[in-house]
């Protein structure tokens, strides 16, 4: 069981990482190595099978392709990557780079394996808006309202086109905003959605740029670690003939999750947070939809958090970095 | 007012530069340049005003780029050029040439113009299928199951995005099967559906490899022709949030339509259609659907056939050739 992460360097992938270096083992079989390529060379991790690092980026098909001659080939890619939403808005041609040509070499080399690998693709929550009904539920046309969601989007056409051709076995995912994520805010327009959590936990300041009754569609980073390595466990089947869906998740308002970070962390993370608001962000975020009914992930045996409480509490276990 | 017409050579192409040399106006303005491009160098049509057929690969982003260098700046495209249902199905990479890497060098050279030109984009009833319900009603989500159909709704995301962001003034179609067709078979899988009708009437066999009670959704080339150059006609803004939209049509079966053309036509012409199915061919069309509510287009302005028995008819003033 031969596995590479695109993006292994980001935290996601960190913790996908980490997970397999505790069971071992993925598709009932034991993981021989696992290859981690990012545009820098990310941190090792631990584990009883070989860890490779490795710097590629993902937009120059050449060195897609001789990532894949080094490393490969593989049995399960999970393709994490991505220059994020406000990456993708700021910088329309970089976002078209990568997550699109990055994600047709990622595919195309997979495809030139020749053993239909197991292939999980991480789509976004962002794909959906617009022309879209407020609850969206699975079937909903995909009408993105950033360059990020609509990369997304025509790599989720393709993933399922490759698949029905049988040249890879792909898996796509939907991605609730994943919150409360370690590190430093990034280019994503939802950084706030961890940022006021976060720096407030760590004893820094932190502004939210809307308001507090903003309702926000979430994930926990423990949550949507365990749904990547279930969508590479489960049969391919199991999806039908859209390989693609939305997440499970929840619905919060900003108000409920700080309500929900004082009855865990006490009172004193929430006095940290500054509300100055940011049209920018606001305009992107709200193109975006928080109300979900994800049907076909839950029936597939996805999963939801159970509420903000645990995701704070997982930071304090999981991530917290006192500067 | 500079036009291209990528695909200028095929039937659309030239019956669109047909209706424009009739008018000599397109969106209030008096027309001084109709650029013809396509893969052999297009037949020239009469006009009023110049008319420049040649020869350019829209795979080949340099030769894209020289078309717009040598031609443009263009106020209207049209962006027919296409490898058909059938052939992108046969090989998957020259579809994707043509209809992805095309699509994204034809929209990029549109962009790099800096005048936001009105883009007319030709996608397909073949963008839905799979985990869609059976009557298409505006909304639903492309779910493609040939590669055609996922190139197709892959360019219509980005059409999108880039009208979204004032790259380009988008719109696209998503047409019905076309139908009667001049001239010969082609590679779309939908080609027989021409077929069966235009040989007949020429005098010649053809073989239907679906039963008469198969129900197909269509449009006359006429209509559609009067349609796309409606899409160019009107205000980009009218099409809201999603600048694709189902075309109006109809559905009739082989059975009703074959009724309509010895209605027309007398009864010679069906008993020169042969009855042998083609497992390939019923596979790919199986994967449309043929019940659209075409709501938005209709709102719009966009028009439909009336009877397949008007079809006829303007096939035999238009379009008939007699071997």
């Amino acid at each position: 069981m031969r596995i590479l992460i695109t993006g292994g360097g980001g935290f996601i992938g960190q913790k996908i990482a980490r997970s397999l270096a505790g069971s071992g083992r993925l598709r009932e079989a034991a993981v021989s190595e696992l290859v981690l390529a990012d545009l820098a060379t990310p941190a090792r991790v631990d584990a009883g099978f070989v860890v490779t690092p490795t710097a590629c980026d993902i937009s120059d098909a050449d060195a897609v392709d001789a990532l894949f001659a080094d490393h490969g080939p593989f049995d399960v890619i999970f393709h994490l990557a991505t220059i994020a939403s406000g990456g993708s808005e700021a910088d329309f041609d970089l976002g078209m780079r990568v997550n699109l040509d990055g994600t047709l070499a990622i595919f195309a080399a997979a495809r030139a394996q020749g053993n239909c690998p197991v292939l999980v693709y991480t789509s976004s929550c962002a794909v959906h808006g617009g022309e879209a009904p407020e609850v969206i539920t699975d079937g909903v046309e995909l009408n993105p309202q950033t360059s990020y969601g609509a990369q997304k989007a025509m790599g989720e056409l393709l993933l399922n086109d490759m698949t029905r051709r049988g040249f890879i076995d792909g898996r796509g995912l939907r991605l609730p905003t994943v919150t409360i994520r370690p590190g430093k805010p990034n280019t994503a327009a939802s950084s706030f959605m961890s940022s006021i959590f976060r720096e407030p936990l760590q004893g820094e300041a932190a502004n939210c740029p809307v308001k507090d009754d903003f309702p926000i569609w979430h994930t926990a980073p423990r949550t949507v670690t365990r749904n990547l390595i279930h969508a590479a466990e489960i049969d391919g089947a199991l999806f039908g003939q859209n390989r693609n869906l939305n997440l499970p998740g929840r619905t919060d308002t900003v108000r409920q999750m700080i309500d929900a970070m004082t009855r865990v962390a006490g009172p004193e993370a929430e006095a940290r947070i500054t509300w100055n608001e940011d049209p920018t962000i606001f305009a992107i975020v709200t193109g975006w939809r928080a109300h979900f009914r994800p049907d076909k992930a839950l029936k597939l045996g996805f999963v939801a958090d159970e509420g903000f409480d645990d995701t704070v509490r997982w930071f304090l276990e999981d991530d917290i970095a006192i500067p």
